[in-house]
């Protein structure tokens, strides 16, 4: 079968490369039908790749080539892949894609636009790289009803973590080292203040609960605040800091969606995900918690990822899978700081019986060179707005949600 | 969509209780089919159960009902679950299953047979229980060459190892709280044995590498050795002993498979799996390491998958799934022994001196109350029958292997 790759990027050329290096395993699961790249879409000149004959700047070439059957979309951004995508949808291919940041936006779209055209759009990278997630939700929990989902779905920031909760490491000199490996760009906005993740978030939630999430929905507080005082603080109450993306079922009209810092205690499976990798935890009623792990990004697990979705599109051919969402509303995600209780953490500027007058019950939490006007302490379950408003009178440094996974 | 479901015991009555709690989410999966139990077969009464007019103790009643499209065997054990199956296969109906023993000893056969007649036989349950398992490794791995698998693929011997590691209790006393539990049987020889884990390492194995793989082909050691003074030792060089199945890939034609005790250092994500949840590691060459994790045994998680299966089964009702593995041959699972290296850790009456003129390097372990002529260490990589040469003159206690994942 003939296919085109979109962006010849990392991924884009990760994806040639398991194609062409997986011939033999890759035709042992479609029952004996190769994949053949016969065009690579890049307005780059690559004159020494061994693919160069391949190449072409016009996306017609692709588009209209009637050989074509499946495309890999690995540009990344909304333009113009979202356009590409779907021209190829109306004509009649499936296209595969690791464009998360496509997904959220358009995915309801460009799955609608598939469904009419009886082909697939499948985005298993798209979420957790070489993580499966998207099908085994979608297929092996489908007897379930997803309670919640909460998810390590940025490797940068869980790399910068795991630097600054196990080798002590700033989080200035943590992002430096990020970028450094190569695990962070030069402007890191996307990962640090939680974007990327927020993508991921909106991709998980509309696949769960069946209707579309934008990003604009998802409230996202990055890592910039988090200090080693905090660090400190929380490893006293055997915790760690991980920056989640949560999702929570509330009923049949709303979920709760937000990516922020969050205390997750040591023996949950989310506390023992170190470096790049990524985690994610979904809560089903039926079957309890199950949890995916593995390399949320890089070329050839993300690559691996997107070729999986290529056979699969390869294997559907003469029928289009049941897989997809429907629209949602302004209101579906609720004001979670109005709406979720959960625990806590607080740091403040601030004497432990001003807190003790305050609030009925808390835990008080110390660390190694602890100021004698600092208290940080975990409260009892209470929605944020209620927390915020009993912080009212107190100079509070730092506060940070304890999660329940 | 009519199903039936054979065996009415703790799975089974799951089945039917998920397919009726679950009626919602299911539609949503399977574009509005809703799953409907017309008949139940067991041979014992249950003449309280809400569904008791729809029992039959005649397999034929299910087998020659033109309505029933799908069933759900959860009778386990290998007769007369395998005729059944077989019979309803050949009839073209499509069987989902959670019997790893059946599947163990007669998947290759009742593949075909589900081939031959246009049908599906599903068996998510088999491994793992809840957790998605086979679908991802057929699926979402499929552009990978599977390099190896390590798994925690037994809850109840899991319990006890950590039970033992974690609170000190003998051997004894945690088989005795596990049974107490209800997490094992009366007999538990199935379960520390290894019995049940080499099943599910067959599964795997079949699964990963195209060949099946029979019980008999799998050296199985279980956990009844263990000792608290091996968890000591090992715990001073940070790291946890588990009962693994493993499975290595070799070359086209052999592969290495076998069940045992295992040393899994901290930082591992196997080393943070406890009590009866399960946890299998798989290694592609293009993914590198992921790791699914959950419940592998209950009553409505392993309910959730056979279900599972059946909303897949009921959804490629005009096509079947490409699924599936050949035969493979007598000397395909190799003798590990004789040609798998690895690090060992030894326990061992005898003196340092001893085993430093044996082995030309060793890390010694020490515990609290050791005894001065006790030592233990792990050794270098070397295949197991060298190193039980090496200890020929010996008097050894126990011997572990150490895994790599």
């Amino acid at each position: 079968m003939k296919v085109a790759v979109m962006g010849y990027g990392t991924v884009g050329s990760g994806v040639v490369e398991v194609i062409e290096s997986h011939e033999k395993v890759i035709k042992k699961r479609t029952d004996g039908v190769a994949l053949e790249v016969k065009r690579i879409l890049d307005l780059r000149e690559f004159p020494d790749d061994p693919h160069a004959s391949l190449f072409t700047k016009d996306f017609n070439e692709i588009l209209n080539d009637g050989e074509i059957e499946v495309v890999a979309e690995t540009m990344g951004g909304v333009n113009p892949a979202y356009e590409f995508t779907k021209k190829l949808l109306e004509a009649g291919k499936s296209v595969v894609s690791s464009n998360k940041e496509l997904v959220a936006q358009k995915g309801l779209e460009l799955l609608e636009t598939a469904k009419a055209h009886g082909v697939n759009y499948l985005f298993e990278a798209s979420v957790g790289g070489g993580i499966p997630i998207i099908r085994p939700m979608d297929q092996c929990l489908a007897a379930n009803n997803i309670e919640g989902i909460a998810g390590i779905l940025n490797g940068t920031t869980n790399f910068i973590l795991t630097k600054m909760i196990e080798d002590g490491m700033t989080f200035e000199d943590a992002l430096k080292l990020a970028q450094d490996n190569g695990y962070a760009e030069k402007d890191p906005t996307a990962d640090i203040e939680g974007f990327d993740a927020c993508r991921k978030v909106c991709i998980l939630a509309s696949l769960a609960f069946g209707k579309h999430v934008y990003p604009n929905q998802v409230e996202c507080e990055g890592i910039t605040k988090i200090t080693l005082e905090d660090v400190a603080y929380i490893s006293s109450a055997k915790g760690v800091i991980k920056l989640l993306g949560q999702i929570k079922y509330i009923d049949e009209n709303s979920i709760a969606a937000f990516v922020s810092p969050a205390v997750v205690f040591n023996g949950s499976q989310l506390a023992s995900v170190n470096g790049v990798f990524n985690a994610i935890l979904v809560r089903g009623d039926a079957v309890g918690d199950v949890c995916f792990y593995g390399p949320g990004a890089g070329k050839l697990p993300t690559a691996s990822a997107v070729v999986a979705d290529m056979v699969d599109a390869a294997k559907h051919t003469q029928r289009r899978k049941i897989f997809g969402w429907g629209e949602g509303s302004e209101d579906y995600v609720i004001d979670h700081k109005e709406k979720i209780t959960m625990p806590f953490y607080v740091r403040a500027k601030a004497k432990q019986s001003e807190i003790q007058r305050i609030f009925s019950e808390v835990k008080f939490l110390t660390r190694y060179g602890q100021p004698s006007d600092e208290v940080a302490f975990i409260t009892d379950e209470m929605t944020e707005n209620k927390l915020r408003q009993k912080l009212d009178a107190i100079n509070t440094i730092n506060i940070i949600k304890v999660t329940n996974y």
